[in-house]
């Protein structure tokens, strides 16, 4: 596997291995790697002739008072864990690298979509991973790009930002892959103190409930505000959670719905405050597959 | 050639021509096509092993009360002159299959380069024309897209947007095309009256005298209020002409300057009404080859 850091290198790369005949998978990653990504690494990996794996903490999509410089880092075990798992290439590119000296070009999804949910309390967030996600694919120049489910509002904006620019890829969303105990992977779970670890798997606790009222078919089991106090109670029952949001939408465009319709599927997200630590948790209700 | 409509075809038209192994030269147009855009088109062809013309008038970059409705065209007369250019094909997509159903995503290069000349009466115009340009380029994937020195600032615009956002492409841009009395092609150029048009080519006399004061090394003469002076007493004599605005910066960056340094190359740029139509000129104001 080959640790790049330049985009002249990358080319050089792709040059020297007939990539031009050869279907190319990209995880965009900020590294401090954990089984979420790896899961989307092998997922390219079976997909793809070549795969990339980029790891850059993108200052855009940090507000002020954010965690952009204590976001964890550990670049030598993100190498051998990607290895491990079919990465041909990891790119580290610096800041300067993706950012040319002046540059000002923004790519934003606008609407609701992007001021909803995370977008809300976070307003700059998801115009700096479009805009950075736009770079690296015209870096990488990928086939198939993987992204996970846990992260679900991005996943459906950077669907419509490929969809919108007819970009020329397809965008792979992969399952959440979680702790024994339920609690989401996330980069982030090293911030949680043992009390807050302990009480972290509510988040998932409680989606788990509404989805199982959902499926039990009971009549109020469709109403957005039923499934919503299900969710509320189970993580209000955890003393160190500040709910910051509860919210279901549809599933797909996160247009505001009262109830959930048996043809759609419908996004259930929360996110919660343990101290200084944001996570964030999501479930699909669909009657259909999914 | 070619005439089509959709990106699907494009795509089928791609495969079936070998694309993967071609170099492709790239002209983007809102057609009603003259000797301008067939000086880019032949460019294109000379450069590259396949050619595609692009025609679109693009509603997002037209502002309220502007001349979207009515701007000329000819498609059929347009198909007959690329063709002879050397075009292989022309793309000619409704505005739906460039826009999709909902679609919201922009792309912008933020800062002053958008707000001055053209951008000071035109808010919204660059905006549109960097997302246009955007999904073009995605669609068509060019090696290399032509465009004129006519539409200066827009030729500043898409490089910095190329360069900013990494697109895996170079822009050339193609010396101004001009009338017997030296009024600078454009589509618009339709729209005036016999006077003025007869008074129209004070734009470019105005830049020429410019251009030759500079030349001549006289001292003052590289100072930029004396040269707009020049300008404007040349464009102020025509009496239909209306001045929207006569500038001169930077010609890479268009940051303000008071002089033109030995070293750098200076913008200046006119914008005058004659009527209802708005007209546009430029020179290159520098020591050097250019």
């Amino acid at each position: 596997m080959s640790l790049i850091k330049t985009t002249r290198e990358l080319s050089d790369w792709f040059e020297s291995h007939n990539r031009k005949n050869m279907t190319l998978g990209f995880v965009p990653t900020m590294g401090y790697l954990h089984d979420g990504h790896l899961s989307l690494i092998k997922k390219a990996r079976a997909d793809n002739n070549l795969v990339v794996v980029s790891i850059f903490v993108n200052p855009l999509q940090f507000g002020p008072g954010e965690d952009y410089e204590k976001y964890p880092r550990d670049i030598e075990h993100d190498y051998k864990l990607a290895r491990e798992a079919g990465a041909d290439v990891i790119f580290n590119p610096d800041a300067g690298e993706i950012y040319v000296p002046g540059s000002s070009t923004e790519v934003e999804v606008k609407g609701d979509l992007t001021k909803k949910l995370c977008g809300a309390s976070r307003p700059i967030h998801f115009k700096g991973v479009t805009t950075v996600v736009n770079i690296l694919f015209n870096i990488v120049r990928p086939d198939r790009a993987y992204f996970g489910q846990k992260d679900a509002q991005q996943a459906i904006i950077i669907k419509k930002m490929v969809r919108d620019l007819h970009m020329p890829l397809e965008i792979v969303v992969c399952p959440i892959v979680r702790e024994k105990d339920g609690l989401a992977m996330s980069s982030r779970n090293m911030y949680l103190g043992p009390d807050e670890r302990k009480q972290a798997p509510a988040l998932h606790r409680g989606l788990q409930k509404a989805h199982e009222c959902f499926m039990s078919g009971a009549g109020d089991c469709t109403r957005v505000d039923k499934l919503i106090g299900i969710i509320r109670q189970e993580i209000e029952a955890e003393p160190l959670a500040k709910i910051e949001y509860i919210e279901i939408f549809d599933g797909d465009t996160l247009e505001n719905i009262e109830s959930i319709e048996p043809q759609r599927r419908a996004l259930a997200a929360v996110a919660v405050r343990f101290g200084n630590t944001r996570l964030i948790d999501n479930i699909i209700l669909s009657m259909g597959e999914d």
